[in-house]
């Protein structure tokens, strides 16, 4: 540090120079939250509108249906019944779940308190001892309130998403007895209703919270600085850490549960006992069905949180070092103001499905989902071309500061079209990414069709196939991001990284309805299959499921895609971070020894977390399997159909399982980076990072789409190609289903959180990493 | 570069100061060769004096077994014709792919030269502008021949372990008839051929090139720098691209024969025929007979080859960078000093297999097998320590010239003994990375047994449960690996790297004699089984075998391991040679754009590679069925044993099939890092090899170990446990197996050449690719 730093008094900026833009970007930000809620809202209540009556029509239909099983209950009631069941399971396992999230939050809250207001020194001020004593407190409880609340917001949304779909689902079924539109736009509602609560909800509460806490950091005290943003969005990164703390439990807790009750409830009701999927006999068919939705709701809607949160924060961290950028304070929420925009453009796409060009028959279902997709990203492409123009500055630099290290950006100066090709970058890389993998797990194409002809000498080729094509489906999304990660990084540096996550993530109100569409629709079949509804609901309800599915596997690409650059977005803000306080140059050279052995070690941790989380399936899978077998031998006429499963039974056991298993695989996650930071120091730190990331791409998109593949495979052979159901290849392609459950849905989708987790985690600790390593001077030169 | 750099003439170093050390270092070297290919020498004489007429006690035992399929041929003479085919099988492989092999040296010869050759400026000179023109084609030149001369020496080490591996296979047989001692020491003995012959040969010719080079580059008329060594060690190099190129067909082709030939055999013999396992009526058992031989013997073979002669080539380019260290030229030779050591070592720990210790029953084979690794370790150890204190000196700098940038070591002054540390903890860590691996793959422990306890609710589980597993396995390997990184590295910079390397490769004479163990015993068996010869002699050829398949898994674990030090001492070599031409710091700085975009796709070759590799296995496989069923269909009397199998169409299919199929994994590796150097330049390439080599470490891991527990939860249920064989266990155990043949044999050992090969052509391209790079000095600036 030069002397020059610790003594200069640097003038404040006029923050308010441009009170014009500033009012823009508010109204922006806020009315699209607000408006987004309205929209949701608008949704619940069409959906509430729906009369759970079943009309004449559909009791026409039930003629056609055997009658073996309707005793006692009429349909109408069972519709009912079952409908109240799941959600009772949804309801159950939420409060369990949100439980042990509190009770997280409390205690990781105390750590986050303690470690960073013990820390030494604060903020953006380098080290020089003038710092008042205990100024860090101050710091450390508002970065403990962010976490809080974004914990808190990440929990309601999961619970409105949770309690909309298992609403949404029994209605879905209803109107499929009145046709392909209403049943369509039912189950999309649905899942808008989530989409777009969660994404407005999220955007609206962090922007919520910088405006208060603006208050107090940068109004106030603390005009000490040309910087004047930077502790402030350094405290409201804790907002991404909550949000990120709960995906992890929602992922890995909500996909082992789901796996358990899938796997459990096939292996004795199809295998040991013959009976069929959704079969009402089955005890853990609830089960099964509150799985979906706590898996692909919850989980996924968690996730996603997770990015949009984190992405906004690291770009707000990194924006903060630049000069230019903070002059107006409308180019600082320009972050928000890209998913505002997001908010809107996909408003306006969901009328295309609903309203404009809505479903009419079954071939309609996978078009209009896939037009959803590409429809927002054409729509937003020019409107994020408006506002980059609108809100960034023509020219920009980072870090000019003579106490701030430069950022590691290329450009000297970054442009705003240079933003706005980043942005872009990142929104057509998600839907080419979400494209591929439909390529390579829809059964329309070559490779799925491939995998499943290669059943034809047995379950092992299949399982060789399939695994070939995971890694196959690697290649192009990872060169697609490499194409976004260095374009952007050249562009604007690892703002310009930030930015290109946001990018990706601006259609995610869309993409969320999309994935919610998917378990709202499945639920639909198992409660018209429970119900013993006829064939043409049946017909309809799976039609609109399958197309769930295919749409999920984009889904999942898309969010494996962002959870990448939003984590190379925060390992960068980590290491400027850490380089403002220590004062070493911002870089990571893997020609430092301990980089180099962390960077092995960070690139087996998924390796790690995914052994654990296939055998949670595992264990989780046994224990349901015991109590399903339990229940056939000690219920009188449970297979007659005479005597009630003890359903809520098998609904506790996999809430208890998936919870008491979810621990170990959070523990791994969360503490890997805080003992390496503080036991072997940032640079460490900085390789765990970077290999955890490089590794977890490569076996989320796998695993994914391996997974993605043998379920398809499966379906193709169940449509009648290849013998069928019941021929040698269709039970080859049931083993490859069943190996593919815990890899698409549990160990796959939770590497996501495990690449943003322990990102996120090292740059809101990063001051403390840094504090306590900082006086041991010898540890840098040692490593250096 | 600074002005003093290009004007000031350095004086040159006495390079004789210290003839009586450099006596003695040659006589070490020269000698342990000549030792170890005269011990290999008599161990063929001893197998060679071996009686092959089936003796009384054995003609007792014949009685024991059923006589059905003794028609016209004698035992002994079908123990000869079937002996005879596997020979021909073999040698029909090898003059096929040694074709090919010779073609490549050829075309990537030129390739070598003319890219080498054109470049603008050689060795280790900065650019300065008065480097006579042409100079480069004589450094080319000299590169080409010693990779000619490396690609030659490993073809020709190939070729003696395999002759020797099937003339040994047969008299092991036969020895088996007169007890466990003998037999166990025939085929030990073939191993040792095999194992000293090459570990000597590789060393001798390495040592002759060296020395014959050295008149050229050293004494004559290039004294001009300090730094003498420079070129010479940087032409030797090409002895290692030689090498390892011959180790990529060996390991692909191979492991893709092996694998087509077994996987082919067992799906028409065992599942559609129900005929047993090397039954002689199977077309393809002699293909499946040769394969083992073509996968484990010539493929593991090269493997280490390849590691052996890299490694060392790592070495001398590093240690040409220390003006200490070239003071005396024994100390120049001290890689080569560490292997001679392990040669003499390793022939001494042989007696107590052979003679001290012998095997008297079945319990003592796995037994005697592991104390030859552990007992070499422990010899090693000391003798290492002598050496490192007599031919390192004191105190040793790195890049001390004004011209050169200094090398990435932290500790600014390295020790003799912090050499002696590298090189113990590579030794060390190899072994425990060895008995780890065993740990998990062999069904003696808990983990292996959970996997086979799996099978019971069916194949899926099981599949789930060995995919957890071979993620699991690579924890305590990877963090060893970090470890000795750490320390070697922190110790003595990138040369500690490739100590540890040597280190752990010092034992490797033993480490392939117990690798040629396994396939020669297997071949025994299978010997045993076609010439019907009796239940004692194939319960003695099956004992030695099963130990075989554990120290089989040991020394895969190895392989992975010593691959992974190696090709991190390539990559800072590599990264150490652009810096001195281009002028930049040898620093790869993860946070420049171009370096993350292809760390993240390095981190996807091993992906598509595997892929790759496991789908050429399923074509070639079905190639093999296709053929076996024509045969089945076609030949008269084939299934009553009357009518004689087509046993060389077989050989010919798996030799066609898996020649063609390894052209393409092969071009992706070697054009891989040619094309990133050239086209996006050293920073490029930097991240490409990193995020390769800790992909390819944990991929591979998780691949070899996945695949030898199924094998043996397989054999675990074969001993009788959970239902035995024929059981719905043993069925979902097959089903294991099959998927665990591609990833155990043919992807998962690969990835080993894949992470070599990467690193050693950026290696000997480096000049060519900085120079190509270098005028374009905007490039430097735009991606810095």
């Amino acid at each position: 540090m030069s002397e020059s730093c610790t003594s200069a008094v640097i003038p404040a900026v006029d923050i308010s120079s441009n009170a014009g833009a500033e009012a823009a970007a508010i109204v922006l930000i806020a009315g699209s939250c607000v408006l987004g809620l309205a929209f949701a809202f608008w949704q619940y209540m069409l959906i509430k509108k729906i009369d759970l009556t079943l009309d004449v029509a559909a009791e026409e239909q039930l003629v056609q249906h055997d009658d073996a099983g309707a005793q006692g209950e009429s349909r109408q009631e069972k519709l009912q019944t079952i409908s109240a069941a799941i959600q009772a399971g949804a309801k159950s396992f939420l409060n369990a779940e949100y439980k042990i999230c509190a009770a997280f939050l409390v205690v990781f809250g105390v750590l986050v308190l303690v470690l960073l207001g013990t820390a030494d020194n604060c903020g953006n001020v380098p080290i020089s001892g003038d710092i008042p004593e205990g100024s860090c407190w101050t710091d450390a409880g508002f970065t403990l309130l962010a976490f809080v609340i974004g914990g808190a917001t990440s929990m309601l949304c999961g619970y409105i998403g949770m309690m909309i779909a298992v609403y949404t689902n029994v209605r879905t079924t209803v109107e499929a007895t009145r046709g392909w539109t209403k049943a369509f736009n039912a189950a999309f509602r649905g899942g808008a209703v989530m989409g777009f609560a969660l994404s407005s909800l999220a955007l609206l509460v962090l922007f919520i919270v910088i405006m208060l806490f603006q208050i107090k950091f940068v109004d106030a005290d603390r005009k000490d600085s040309e910087f004047v943003y930077f502790i402030l969005f350094e405290v409201v990164a804790g907002y991404g850490l909550g949000g990120s703390c709960i995906a992890l439990f929602g992922r890995v807790g909500g996909g082992i549960y789901t796996k358990a009750a899938d796997v459990g409830a096939d292996l004795v009701g199809k295998v040991e006992k013959d009976i069929p999927e959704d079969d009402p006999r089955n005890p853990a068919t609830i089960a099964d069905n509150v799985g979906d939705n706590v898996g692909d709701i919850a989980g996924m809607g968690a996730d996603l949180f997770g990015s949009f949160a984190e992405s906004t924060s690291a770009a707000l961290v990194l924006s903060a070092n630049s000069i230019e950028l903070q002059r107006s304070f409308a180019t600082m929420l320009f972050p928000l103001t890209v998913s505002a925009m997001g908010i809107l453009c996909c408003i306006l796409t969901s009328f295309l499905a609903t309203n404009i060009s809505p479903v009419k028959a079954g071939k309609d279902v996978e078009k209009v989902l896939k037009v959803q997709l590409i429809a927002s990203t054409v729509l937003l492409t020019p409107v994020l071309l408006l506002i980059s123009w609108l809100f960034i500055p023509n020219k920009f630099t980072f870090g000019s500061n003579p106490c701030q290290n430069d950022l590691p950006s290329t450009a000297d100066v970054s442009t705003w079209w240079g933003v706005f090709i980043c942005l872009a970058s990142g929104l057509w890389a998600g839907l080419f990414t979400g494209l591929i993998t439909e390529y390579y797990t829809s059964h329309s194409y070559a490779p799925v069709r491939e995998v499943a002809k290669s059943s034809e000498t047995g379950a092992a080729t299949l399982i060789i196939y399939g695994l070939a094509l995971g890694y196959k489906s690697a290649i192009i999304p990872v060169f697609l991001l490499g194409i976004t990660v260095f374009a952007s990084f050249y562009l604007v540096g690892l703002y310009g990284v930030a930015m290109a996550a946001l990018g990706m993530l601006s259609s995610f109100s869309i993409g969320l309805t999309i994935d919610a569409y998917g378990p709202i629709t499945d639920n639909a079949g198992g409660i018209a299959e429970m119900s013993e509804l006829g064939e043409d609901v049946r017909n309809i309800t799976d039609t609109l499921d399958a197309a769930g599915n295919t749409t999920a596997a984009i889904g999942k690409g898309f969010a494996i895609g962002s959870a990448a650059l939003v984590s190379l977005a925060l390992f960068g803000a980590y290491t400027t971070r850490v380089s403002n306080v220590v004062g070493v140059d911002p870089t990571v050279n893997i020609l430092q020894p301990i980089v180099f052995a962390f960077l092995l070690i960070g690139a087996m941790i998924p390796y790690w977390f995914s052994a654990m989380t296939m055998k949670s399936v595992g264990i989780a899978a046994q224990a349901m399997v015991k109590e399903v077998r339990d229940q056939f031998a000690t219920i009188e006429g449970i297979m007659e159909g005479t005597g009630r499963p003890n359903y809520e039974r098998c609904v506790e056991i996999s809430t208890k399982a998936s919870l008491r298993e979810m621990i170990a695989p959070s523990v791994l996650i969360i503490f890997s980076p805080i003992l390496t930071g503080y036991l072997f120091g940032i640079h460490a730190l900085s390789g765990l990072l970077a290999g955890s990331l490089v590794s977890s791409v490569q076996l989320a998109l796998s695993a994914s789409n391996t997974g993605g593949a043998w379920d398809n495979a499966k379906k193709y052979i169940e449509s009648g190609e290849l013998g069928g159901k019941g021929s040698e290849c269709h039970k080859a392609a049931v083993v490859g289903d069943t190996v593919g459950d815990p890899l698409k849905d549990t160990s796959g989708p939770a590497l996501n959180i495990v690449m943003k987790l322990m990102a996120i985690i090292s740059l809101v600790f990063a001051n403390s990493f840094a504090n306590f390593a900082a006086p041991k001077g010898s540890r840098w030169a040692g490593y250096a």
